[in-house]
């Protein structure tokens, strides 16, 4: 990768650390992923974590997403807000205490859908927003191997009949194939685990009378993999800037990524290598043990980013590689692009080199 | 450790994740270093990229810290702001562009120091604060092991006569023994470089004729093995809340932590143990090779917290041992409680059980 998002002078006008969204790559990324779902006949539901902008859910629902996936219920409200009104928390969501006043209030101002994987969590769900028209209709999440969250597929049935009697609706079961992320080969396999999972929770469901609306698989990695037959909806997040941890699971060019973190060279320190000012407070530290380092630097692929502390990454550069001078800006694809932009209030856009908005990140830090 | 920071009624008004701090216990923390820096005639300047709160800052001050120490120079313009009028910047600042008028502002509203170990960052900070009364004075970072920034210890006295040349003071030397973060053996090592190095670095300068006013050495783990004999100031930041890491490295019991993250059982999954939703967007991702897990379950030592996701965190459990029911609130000590803080808006602060106060994260997120 060799290409910076702005040139010189704009980038003379930067305050380092911080975050640059290309925004022609931002459109293409946008627009590939709809193609992609719209030629399958699948419903895209981007999830906004990733990004945290009502700017960028504005982009995603134009080019044709069904509505927004969320992880948070302060997340939904940020974008309920904003007069998004289809929203799905793919979480499950335990409604107790303040938390189930503000599920009533956010089903009553959007077409909103909730995430459970069991009872008291349905419970809790069905007691909070009990006589609010409508309610939030019930997603029941399965696990198809990513061992996080959800139940098993054959025991979806079973919580969908107690969801019914507790009032709720059941709009179909969802799952994440987390398991993607271990390494290439895993992406396909964990692919297949949503297909064969998400079919069976598909058949537990219609066991006990149910059809289901929404069979939804989610994850950038097997988005396109799984989507079609069964799956009629795909939830995918990071897709929408890429990262470093995407190109190399989809063996695609670092190019592709349309967010980097632009950093100075602060230091030569006593050691070989630089250090610069993007560390963990806006890299985070996600690694992966298929990538070395905390990041990749542009253009610069021999460089290693050794370790982060809060403000400084700790480069190391082989023999014979010429380091940049202190006060040089670098660009940095971190790892993995989520945990970046909640770290951040704004992101810088960039298009043709220039400076061309700020965006506010504007659900960061909404994570309750 | 066995206790929560508060009662159960307190508990159910949580909305999680949420991070407490218990007042006692950081009054505690605040008042014991401070006491035992007085002790040794050493200079407290706690590092306040820990707290970024105002309110504790000047709980710190009025135990008697000379001022703060701060990462960037965002953090020092909300302590200046807030009328806290000592401000020693421990990085080696590039004050290029927009960040040079910052430097300068702020040269004007408070007694500032910098850090430098480069011949640009020297530069830099004399273009920008050229003709400023009164200017910065500059502190010379020194690398006595950590091999991140800083300049070896007998290169001072040569870059303190540049400053000279550029019409810069220099105050003195300072130091971050961060290798003591490696174990604890290397934490008493540490701290022997951190006095050697330093002591070097003085001898650097007296050799050029710069009696230094401030011999400064850096990091809770070794706060108090360097202080005394020739380092004259100390710059702990993590001691005031405390961390999993910090009650490892000096053998301390988890007890004695004063901040805590609550979170909520939200699923018991497919595997063994249970999930929270405290994932990795409020403990962070730091781990310590000497540490198993993302933290410590309050009150369960036998629960490892497995991995972090954004919004996830996988708890395991050994046989035999019963996981908490769905909806109940664990209480969870992280790893490093640095970037947690920077993870959130607000901190809650609780007393004998109760809730008395929320302290705004005020510099969260000024990480330029």
């Amino acid at each position: 990768m060799t290409r910076a998002f702005l040139d010189d002078g704009a980038i003379a006008t930067l305050e380092t650390p911080v975050v640059v969204v290309d925004l022609d790559a931002v459109e293409a990324r946008i627009d590939g992923m709809a193609s992609s779902m719209l030629e399958r006949g699948v419903a895209l539901r981007p999830h906004a974590k990733t990004h945290k902008s009502i700017e960028v859910a504005r982009r995603q629902l134009a080019a044709g997403a069904v509505g927004l996936t969320v992880a948070t219920l302060g997340e939904a409200e940020v974008f309920a807000a904003a007069g998004i009104d289809d929203l799905f928390v793919a979480y499950p969501v335990i409604a107790a205490g303040a938390k189930g006043a503000r599920l009533r209030d956010l089903s009553e101002r959007c077409r909103l859908a909730v995430g459970a994987d069991s009872v008291t969590g349905l419970e809790h769900i069905a007691a909070a927003v009990r006589g609010s028209a409508p309610p939030p209709e019930i997603v029941i999440e399965v696990d198809v191997g990513g061992h996080r969250t959800g139940v098993l597929p054959d025991a979806v049935g079973r919580l969908a009949e107690r969801a019914g009697d507790l009032g709720l609706t059941v709009r179909g079961v969802f799952t994440h194939g987390g398991h993607s992320y271990a390494g290439r080969s895993q992406r396909v396999a964990a692919a297949q685990d949503e297909i064969q999972g998400l079919g069976a929770a598909a058949e537990s469901l219609r066991s006990v009378g149910i059809e289901p609306a929404v069979i939804s698989a989610g994850s950038t990695p097997t988005a396109e993999l799984s989507a079609g037959g069964a799956v009629n909806e795909e939830r995918p997040g990071t897709y929408v800037f890429d990262d470093r941890q995407q190109t190399f699971l989809s063996e695609r060019p670092l190019d592709d990524v349309a967010l980097l973190v632009a950093s100075t060279v602060v230091s030569h320190g006593a050691a070989n290598g630089f250090v610069v000012d993007a560390g963990a407070k806006v890299l985070a530290k996600d690694v992966a043990p298929y990538l070395a380092g905390h990041g990749s630097v542009v253009g610069c692929p021999e460089a290693v980013i050794e370790r982060v502390n809060d403000h400084h990454g700790v480069v190391s550069l082989p023999d014979g590689v010429a380091r940049p001078a202190i006060g040089d800006v670098v660009w940095i694809a971190p790892n993995h692009v989520c945990p970046v932009v909640n770290l951040v209030d704004e992101l810088v856009v960039a298009r043709a080199g220039r400076i061309v908005d700020r965006w506010p990140v504007d659900a960061r830090g909404r994570n309750t």
